[in-house]
C-alpha cells in the first residue's frame, strides 16, 4: 500500500437521525478510496477546549466529577464545549475558571486532536496555561458537580500509576503540555 | 467542596433515540448529586482496544487512515473494537495483524481510558506489544484502507511537533504504555 492510495471518502448520502442540544446523529454512505460503498454512524459535536493548568511550581489542576456516560467519577484536566461564537482561547479561559475558579497570566495554545474520529466529529483544542491563580468562586454549570486540586508531579505519577487517570483527552493535553515527554530510547 | 460532595448520578428515564450497527444513543434523565434533574445525551458504544506496538529498536508502529468523521487523514495507533464474545486482549491480537499484518511476542495491558466520558460510553484499553515482526498480509475490513508504517522516536517527536498526532487515544496510549513520561520537575 503505498501514500497514494490513501484519499478522502466522497459522502455520497448523509440522513439525520438524532438532533439533541449537544448531538446530533446522521447515518452517512460514503465512497471509500478502494471505491467500496461504507455505511458510517456520525455523532456531530461543536467541538471544546481542554486546559493543562499548571502552578509556578509545576503543579497540575485536575477536575474530578461523575461522568454519567463513564459511570465513573474519572479526574480530567478541566475542558468543555465551546459555546457560539465563542473563539477556543475564549472558552478556556472560560471553562478553567466556572469549573475551577483559577485564571493564567498566560495562555498557550499546544494542538489538536479528535477524541473518537471513528465516529465522532468533536475536535478538541488543548491550551497550557501556566501562573494560574484563584480569581473567584467556581461557577458550574447548574447540571454539573465537581471538585478541582493541585497535583504535584509525584502526584500525577501516582494517580497514573495507580491507573486512576481514565480519561483520554487529559494524557494527551498533558503530552501536548509538555508535561509528558517521549522517552527517546529503545524500550 | 469536599471528595463527599461528588456522587454517582441517578438514571431516572433513559429512552432510545438510534440503534444502528455501532452506536446506539439514548436521552437519559438523571438526578445528581446536588439534587438537580440533568438531561444527557449518551452514545453507547461496545469498547475497543488500542495497541502500542514496538520494535525491538524501539521504533512505534502506527496506522494512517481517512477517518470520515474527521474529515482527515490520522496516523494513529493500530486499535478497533472488540465484537463479541471476545476478550481485550484478542481483540488487541486480532486488529494489530488485521491493520498491520504484524504479531507480537509480549503483550501488556497497560490502562484503559474513556474517549469521551460527557456523551460517549466507550472505553478503550491500551496493550503494550514488543518484539513485533509481520505475520502475515495485513486484512483490514472491506470498508476501511490502512497503511501503517514504524516510526523510529525521532520521528514521533517530529510527527508530534508538527501537530500531526491528532488523534487523543494515541497519545493517551504512548503515555501508558510508557513511551511518553511525565517531566517530573517544574516546566
Amino acid at each position: 500500500m503505498t501514500e497514494s492510495d490513501l484519499g478522502r471518502d466522497v459522502l455520497l448520502t448523509s440522513e439525520e437521525r438524532f438532533q439533541g442540544s449537544l448531538l446530533r446523529l446522521t447515518v452517512d454512505r460514503v465512497r471509500i478510496s478502494s471505491g467500496v460503498e461504507a455505511r458510517r454512524e456520525v455523532v456531530h459535536h461543536p467541538g471544546g477546549v481542554g486546559i493543562v493548568a499548571l502552578a509556578d511550581d509545576g503543579s497540575v489542576l485536575l477536575v474530578r466529577q461523575y461522568r454519567h456516560p463513564a459511570g465513573e467519577l474519572l479526574w480530567e484536566i478541566p475542558a468543555g464545549g465551546r459555546e457560539e461564537g465563542e473563539s477556543a482561547l475564549e472558552a478556556a479561559r472560560r471553562e478553567l475558571a466556572e469549573e475551577t475558579g483559577y485564571g493564567a497570566e498566560a495562555w498557550l495554545a499546544v494542538g489538536a486532536t479528535f477524541l473518537a474520529p471513528g465516529y465522532s466529529t468533536e475536535l478538541l483544542w488543548y491550551y497550557r496555561a501556566t501562573g494560574i491563580t484563584v480569581v473567584g468562586d467556581p461557577d458550574p454549570d447548574p447540571d454539573e458537580v465537581l471538585q478541582s486540586r493541585l497535583f504535584s508531579r509525584d502526584e500525577v505519577l501516582e494517580l497514573a500509576s495507580q491507573g486512576l487517570l481514565r480519561d483520554a483527552k487529559t494524557l494527551a493535553g498533558l503530552a501536548l503540555a509538555g508535561v509528558l515527554r517521549l522517552v527517546p530510547e529503545a524500550p
